[in-house]
């Protein structure tokens, strides 16, 4: 099978004359002959701009994610790899996907030719350091591989991951003095005053483990590596500080060894002569319980040298894993929407070795024995698209990843469900309970395999912590005053709709009197409706309005979460209707939501960072996500059409620069995957979709249960986005609410598309 | 059961009287009505000057040392207490007993009142921190039990210990604040930057666990504790960095929880309003492998509330292990003996949890299924006499602790048994590989219980690796020269001997081979013996001395490990006839003894923290400690005799200032045992003891056979030091060598002693 890097398939005319052929024949869901649904991803698609993907090769939901690190030092570049860095410093093991913050990195490879040097150097000068130029030219990413050649050392760089271990293939030219350094200081943080304590050891001339402890994003993340070498060093050197370690010299500590050492700055340099084109192979494996366990994990999962049965058992993995939508479309199509799906599952990542044992929240090591834990859980973000796409078509893993939150709660010394996970570690960001609409969602729309009684324990107790985030002040007063608590606003509203999660579960397990305290607290937004303004407002402690209010600006810690009051004044997912009525019926809330996408760029201030605007929606975060959908709740469900339509066709694709926002760990591809299949889940945990206008024209959806659902686009084209006609399961279907039981044990979405909208279509009130 | 700590017995008259009747009276090895061998202990004899023993509580060989810190930055005070300290900081949970380097006092717990303090503050001016006055007149000590009332808030303070748990009683004075402060950046080394990371969580209004990594002695040290409250807390606080760690305080890190946080200066306040005379315990325990394992650990070891449960049963352990030899005499000489048999039953510690879980060399989790795990070999000195007397009446003990090493072996990265290990750390102190004669010594006497062959080949890799301060060379050679390795003239003396054992172990098992080889290595003594000098003298790679050459002076990182060339030029216990013949003869070599007893005190220079001397003979420090002995080897017994019964008389006893150096883990204390009973292991490893001078009318041994061996010495008096005549198991002896066959199984060994020297005793050869 010939490997066809993004690379190759975008710059190179021939090629991509070849496959735009190949892309019309395909008209149907069959895939054309020795052709493979992994064929489509690319992996560069976010690594420009603010997606903050990364390009190098991961199994779906892996442990670990081997790839290209070119910054560590900014925040805009989280996963380590800018597109238009000119300069690599080398190849970690972890990576996160998409997320606005950095963290991981951890453990970076880098193959030197000469003097090895200890530090990155700057990203213009790489020279200064064991930095290395490459060239797009001379790199190619696909599913389970990346490829690069580092132009300073000649040194061709190739990479693949399985779950738990990768393998890196080095190929040399001929050197008197070659290495394979490991920087053990080198992590996301870029601070080194983050990095705690590592370790390094040469367990055998051919095999060395180490470790570092990051006080990053979480408070204390322990991370163990073990890394294997086709052939023994012909000598190797632990340097710390900048120093060899070795007998008796009390550069750093008290040493009697040259084969581990302990510290700060430490880098591990596995030297070799090397003969021209000489390839040397190194498999690594991470643990964040212990050494023993990563070179148990890289044992288990890379017994051998073969680098390419591991990168084709991982693209085996990723076609079964893409084959859950099998879609038809043309080739630009397939690679928008094959490579959403794989940023979708990329995250959470499973966080587990092969004994079952994994370090928890409260550090100890536990033992998952009846599920697989899962950690890295983006809530706030993945609450909203990603987990429902889980139920549908990922229940089984979806249920590991609600026994995985279980446990964190477990585990957890305030009895708190995750807010924003990593490894171990709660780091707090972002607001909200959003653990609870994904239980709850997925407890609704059938994923099993947990204990539905522990998790409404879970979900109560965290939703009533007085301890967290004004919900003391919440629960009191019927909304988070701005006087004592900063994000009171989003905060309220966010709560509001959890809690309205939270009763629908209490309903389904019979807690009549929960549900109704729920349900109270699910109608606290309207506490922060201002209807003098016509917006949601910040309220303090007295009940007063936040005075002075400025409903477009978003203040870092104000009354909003990176957001203004015109975006979350639409954050009341759980009762549209009601928000509708505040603003004094259909037509004005279509008029307000006509306005939201109508201001100009002057008109709102704050996060530059958020691209993807049209007025003040902003594409590229969050709290716009559900709000075109909103029109379809309001008679108007065509101008919902246009503007997803506009939305999955001008903010994605398959470039580098193609995700206008961070993306989240999927939740930004979620919403590609949902929107372009025709429906949303705009208020998860409770049983409806809303539809939009399909993008595709045939999917096949192979649900968790095992039904199939066929979603059809007739007419589709750029111009067609509106809706005509829709027929479920064979009936004609007016309403723009689609119930989830509808679709829950398969069936078929059929729509007619026009480039003119009905407007008699999808107005029907369910 | 009245408690009578040191001082009610030595400073109270009344008593002391008392107690003075009482030792006339226990004129046989029975004790008196409701006396026990445990009432005997004193544990602040070393805690004054050199000694750098604890006078907390502990279990034989147990986890945890409870025990009040005076000082966590000076060497002279290794232990954390010195007897002529003003004031204390607190109580922390571990502590080393009598080495030279301090290192542990992990987690230390003050009482307070008033708003609590954070620093510990000045010695001298306690106010200045959390410390506070005390006084010894309100301060006992005794087996399993240390009391001391703080002068400055008035709390009563009781501690007591098992094997991994322990127990303070705090009795509070009424107050509206009284808090019990845990400090985890409290440890031994001082220097707070030796404190890599720590952790705190409040897992309940009860419970507490914490964590803290120290890059310490060792080069990483984890240790974690658990602790419940008799009495939840009122309230309680985290503070970090002097500022309470609460929600969204961005003080320290992003946390919005005030029931955990980590950092590197976290002290933990439980806080009360008590009431006088309130008594709150505290039970605490310690783990290296996970807080949840330090909870496992208290939960097995003190389930309940019972202070003085514990205390009896610990007591009843000591009374257990201190029968093991049973003595006649006055109350000084039992306080003092029973007293040195506790310092020796101190250490290696037990290093295990309760689910048979340690922390490895390798910082792996790992599983002690078939042994108990030990830590904590001070080997450079125990292998002496502490271990030779381990063989003798604790080999079961012994075997485990053999095991323990062969494990540190198997997870040592550069294949090395343990130097001077400490909790899953080499820390590379001293030299030798003295992990050899332990388990030579050991097999050779008897102990069994591990696999000798797996045994064999670590001792031999041990002493061949290359790698380790000069073997390379010193194998090359036959010297280990000083222009490639500094203190190499010990290092040649003391593999010498070290090789010497090997090859025993070697004959034993049938490796003719190897038995030839390392008596080859044996004779490497004789080249560094300057026969213009008469003296060991170091020598470089090319086989000249060093010039110029001060035989009396100590140089660090010189030619001699914390010696002279006079003092180490005896080190050759493998073959003390080899030495006299190289001196020219038994009388050349008496001569050259008594004049390493005559210099003046200008005549030597270096180590002026070691006491106990006279002339050159520093009995503070271990290259002295068989050096008397040699006396018997070259028909000069009588002088042995009379300095071992001085040194004895003048340089143990039952004070705070008893002992005049370290007793490093016990053999400052084992020698004291070995000679008051009448012999000494010159040469661990080889097949006898040599006879001194008894110190005790009447002694039971009860060997780790089962078998008994009794000592009695007639007419024994401070002026009968002399052996007038020896009856081994019942027949006349009249060589100062025992093999140790004679006493394998039990027996008798009856002195007569005397006022004068019969010298013709113990001047046959044997």
């Amino acid at each position: 099978m010939t490997l066809r890097s993004w690379h190759a398939t975008f710059w190179n005319m021939t090629v991509l004359c070849l496959l735009a052929a190949a892309s019309l024949a395909a008209s149907s869901a069959e895939l054309a002959a020795g052709e493979r649904l992994s064929d489509f991803i690319r992996p560069l698609v976010g690594t420009h701009g603010e997606g903050n993907t990364y390009p190098g090769p991961a199994a779906p939901f892996g442990m670990v994610q081997l790839s290209p690190d070119t910054e560590r030092d900014l925040w805009e570049t989280a996963s380590g790899y800018e597109y238009s860095d000119p300069s690599v410093m080398g190849f970690s093991l972890t990576h996160l996907s998409g997320t606005g913050i950095p963290d991981l990195g951890d453990f970076l490879f880098m193959p030197q030719i000469g003097e090895p040097k200890l530090v990155a150097g700057e990203k213009d000068d790489p020279d200064t350091g064991y930095r290395s130029r490459f060239s797009h030219d001379e790199e190619s990413a696909s599913a389970a591989y990346y490829q690069v050649k580092l132009l300073d050392s000649g040194v061709n760089v190739e990479l693949t991951a399985g779950e738990r271990a990768g393998m890196m293939r080095f190929t040399f030219p001929a050197s008197e003095q070659a290495s394979i350094m490991t920087d053990l200081a080198h992590h996301l943080r870029g601070n080194r005053f983050q990095l705690i304590w590592s370790h390094v050891r040469v367990e055998d001339p051919a095999t060395v483990t180490g470790f570092h402890l990051i006080n990053g994003w979480g408070k204390e993340r322990y991370l163990y590596f073990a890394a294997r070498y086709s052939r023994p060093f012909d000598s190797h050197r632990i340097m710390s500080d900048g120093n060899e370690v070795r007998y008796d010299s009390y550069q750093n500590y008290r040493f009697r060894s040259r084969n581990e050492a302990a510290g700060t700055n430490l880098q591990f340099l596995a030297e070799y002569q090397t003969k021209a084109d000489e390839t040397i192979t190194v498999k690594v494996a991470v643990s964040a319980v212990s050494a023993a366990n990563a070179l148990k994990n890289l044992d288990a999962e890379a017994p051998g040298w073969d680098f390419d049965a591991m990168r084709e058992a991982t693209r085996a993995k990723w076609d079964e894993e893409l084959s859950r939508i099998e879609i038809d479309g043309a080739q630009l199509e397939k690679e928008t929407f094959y490579t959403a799906m794989y940023h979708c599952f990329q995250a959470p990542n499973l966080y587990q070795d092969v004994t079952g044992e994994y370090r928890g929240l409260d550090s100890n090591i536990h033992q998952a024995d009846d599920f697989q834990n899962y950690a890295v859980f983006s809530l706030w973000d993945t609450y909203r698209a990603t987990h429902p796409l889980f139920a549908l078509i990922q229940a089984e893993r979806d249920a590991d990843m609600i026994q995985s939150m279980l446990a964190h709660f477990d585990q957890s010394v305030d009895a708190l469900l995750p807010m924003w996970s990593l490894q171990g570690n709660e780091t707090w960001c972002m607001i909200g309970y959003h653990a609870v609409p994904v239980i709850v969602d997925g407890y609704l729309k059938g994923v099993r395999g947990f204990d539905v009684e522990r998790a409404y324990d879970a979900v109560r107790k965290t939703a009533m912590n007085p301890d967290y985030d004004g919900v003391a002040a919440y629960d009191k007063l019927g909304w988070v005053p701005f006087d004592e608590e900063n994000e009171s606003v989003s905060k309220t509203l966010e709560y509001a709709y959890d809690d309205y999660c939270i009763a629908q579960l209490a309903k389904a397990l019979g807690k009549e009197d929960d549900y109704a305290y729920f349900m109270q607290r699910a109608d606290n937004y309207k506490n922060l409706f201002d209807p003098s303004v016509g917006l949601m407002r910040g309220k303090d402690s007295q009940g007063n309005w936040r005075t002075p209010f400025n409903a477009h600006e978003y203040v870092f810690k104000g009354d909003f979460t990176e957001g203004t009051s015109w975006q979350y004044t639409w954050y009341v997912p759980q009762d549209v209707p009601g928000l509708i009525e505040l603003m004094g019926g259909e037509e004005n809330f279509c008029e307000k939501l006509d306005a939201l996408f109508s201001f100009g760029e002057n008109d709102s201030e704050g996060m530059d960072d958020v691209q993807g605007r049209i007025g003040e929606y902003w594409h590229g975060n969050e709290p716009s996500h559900h709000i075109i959908y909103l029109y379809c709740y309001a008679g108007q469900p065509w101008k919902a059409q246009e503007k997803l339509r506009r939305i999955l066709r001008t903010q994605y694709g398959n470039q580098p620069h193609s995700l206008t926002g961070n993306d989240d760990c999927g939740q930004m591809s979620a919403w590609y995957l949902f929107t372009a299949l025709g429906f949303y889940p705009v208020c998860p945990g409770d049983d409806y979709y809303v539809i939009g206008s399909p993008a595709v024209e045939r999917a096949t959806l192979r649900l968790s249960n095992g039904s199939e659902l066929t979603v059809t686009a007739e007419n589709l084209s750029e111009e067609n986005v509106y809706v005509q006609s829709l027929r479920v399961n064979g009936r004609p279907y007016s309403s723009a609410m689609l119930p989830h039981e509808q679709i829950a044990n398969g069936g078929t979405l059929e729509f007619v598309l026009g480039p003119e909208p009905n407007k008699s279509w999808g107005v029907e009130r369910q």
